[in-house]
């Protein structure tokens, strides 16, 4: 038996050596440098586009070098640990590395490239009991369509069926999906690994699309995350929330509930959280809070700090995060020390980086180990 | 406060502005011609090649028009409804389209576009109740990694917990991975709309990846599905089926047991069912399985077919499918109607298209009927 069906397979693994041989992530050698090899026999000119901060991948762009095949290679310079956005450029032509992992993020599909960290596995599988990641379908009146978020039940879920758990709500940053947390922020990875030590209560995460359009509006009207046409504070607070709560076994009352976010992402998370104090115990925002200069603990955010005991009555925590080479870093982090001093409270993630995934990862690596304590 | 929140959120929205203009999925127009813009001003030569059959796209390929203002564009012949892979040359370089949906396919992500189908609708969501699509992580000891399979479980998997279910091993095609039949697929919509149909039982889904490599062994060896560097089989039946049965809530009985794929996983799907008679009640396989000439009763799988009453007593059914443009088309149907006339429990889907995820549907939603009856 196993003969005969091992003849009929041999077509199938003639096409698949052709697969095979298509396959060429990029590679990172020593000193962190990463290769890449493009086919472009009759192209002139072949660049790597760092879409990342200028220095994330060692430079904001690379020449590819053509050899007597017609292949074109580059080695960088050491690239910073994390995951990166890349584009080449094929005589203009602004495109994805065809061999690469691709990510949804500048709103489309996109190359990236992940950096070892020899400091940091948190975000790595490891060998320990895993949550599941799951899709969850369901139908918006709000933007009369079928959507889908994805939601983070923790290891045992389905054993211990009696027991409830609180839910975080966290969002992508612009152009990026609800896919962002997961595939790019190993969110799902990093909690199992925390729960797993011991340093982070079991919580459910919800992970919608951050863009909620008004039914007709146009395309190129839907990406206004702060404006009219953008009808997720209304998705959340009306709909996604009773829905998760009415599927899921949850602590629905305000103190097991928060809501965080990066970029854009972490502007909803406040706009949302503190617009609802009703709804939410705890704010997170990471790289999204607090960039302008002058911050002013009387009128930021409406008068919200002022009264420190008021605040500090409803909400359990405002957290903040800011890479250290962001240039608001300065400003978010004389935020944070004026709100610290002021007696709100507050945490501060401030992990060497940009605005990028490896810090976000950090900041959430942070704030598990607060939000539901 | 929404004041405040709404001026500190402008520089994102922005920023999205940016991303909205990427934004350029390809339009599909009338008579299903299909149109592509790619911004390339120093490119010599713009193609876009079908990797479908040659008329999936209504032809092999196309060259690119240059505009005065550097950017490329095309509209092709009409193209026949489905879903079908494609890419884009760039002066010699074989690139994905930077702003189409991409899928893992042909060993990395790439380039896909869904023409509307006007017969068929039963691969999209509707407002019905969904099932949820889980990612399931899990150690494996086979390949000594953390492994992810996809688990579809049925509306109502949650609410009604002493409901147990059947239980559809379902393999994806060489070069695709364990996305591929939700991504590409939509199995999950289609079951969805079977059982509020009533024309499905509902069942679980399984969808692993199928390439197990022997631990230690090099990527270039990894994929030979029938060879002795895949564990798949091992890993199947000793690892995969006892998590899921301890995992969800299963009818782990072999008759409420089945095993299919597509192509390369119609193989895998063949040769792990019939080798584990004691195991699985049902096979099926998608233009995988009779693509020789000459299909002998007496001696094809080894003599499994020769004794009519003996297969049925141990197999429910044998599930085949193929494609009708299919180069196998003719042996394939030629195998089933030499097993239907000699008595074997079989039944045939044979929709109009090629190698293609189109007609993967179909059979899928062909066999979702028949299977756990």
């Amino acid at each position: 038996m196993k003969k005969a069906i091992f003849l009929f397979c041999i077509c199938f693994t003639m096409l698949l050596n052709v697969h095979a041989q298509l396959m060429k992530e990029p590679t990172v050698g020593s000193e962190k440098r990463a290769s890449f090899v493009l086919n472009a026999p009759d192209a002139k000119e072949v660049k790597l586009l760092n879409l990342s901060d200028d220095m994330a991948l060692g430079a904001k762009e690379y020449n590819f070098e053509k050899s007597s095949d017609g292949t074109w290679t580059l080695t960088t310079n050491p690239c910073r640990p994390g995951l990166h956005y890349f584009a080449i450029s094929v005589d203009g032509a602004k495109i994805d590395y065809p061999n690469s992992s691709h990510y949804f993020g500048w709103g489309k599909w996109t190359s990236m490239i992940e950096i070892p960290d020899d400091q940091l596995d948190f975000y790595l599988p490891k060998d320990v009991p895993h949550g599941e990641v799951r899709q969850h379908y369901y139908y918006s009146k709000t933007t009369r369509t079928t959507r889908k978020c994805l939601v983070y039940t923790p290891p045992g879920y389905d054993k211990d069926l009696k027991q409830k758990y609180p839910v975080l709500y966290l969002q992508h940053g612009a152009g990026e999906s609800e896919l962002g947390w997961t595939m790019q922020g190993k969110v799902n990875f990093i909690l199992d690994n925390l729960i797993a030590e011991g340093k982070s209560k079991p919580f459910i995460v919800v992970m919608d699309n951050g863009y909620a359009p008004r039914p007709g509006i146009e395309a190129e009207h839907q990406f206004n995350p702060g404006g009219s046409d953008n009808l997720f504070e209304d998705l959340v607070t009306k709909e996604l929330i009773p829905m998760i709560d009415a599927s899921y076994r949850t602590l629905s009352d305000q103190k097991n509930r928060a809501i965080a976010g990066l970029s854009m992402g972490g502007g909803q998370a406040m706009r949302i959280g503190f617009n609802h104090p009703e709804l939410f115990g705890t704010v997170a925002s990471f790289s999204g809070a607090g960039g302008r200069a002058n911050f002013d603990l009387e009128t930021a955010y409406n008068g919200l700090f002022k009264d420190a005991a008021k605040f500090n009555q409803t909400y359990k925590l405002f957290f903040v995060g800011c890479g250290t080479l962001e240039s608001m870093y300065p400003n978010v982090k004389g935020m944070y020390d004026t709100l610290k001093e002021h007696g709100i409270h507050t945490a501060f993630s401030g992990p060497i980086g940009s605005h990028e995934w490896q810090v976000w990862r950090v900041h959430l690596y942070d704030f598990a180990q607060l939000v539901f304590k």
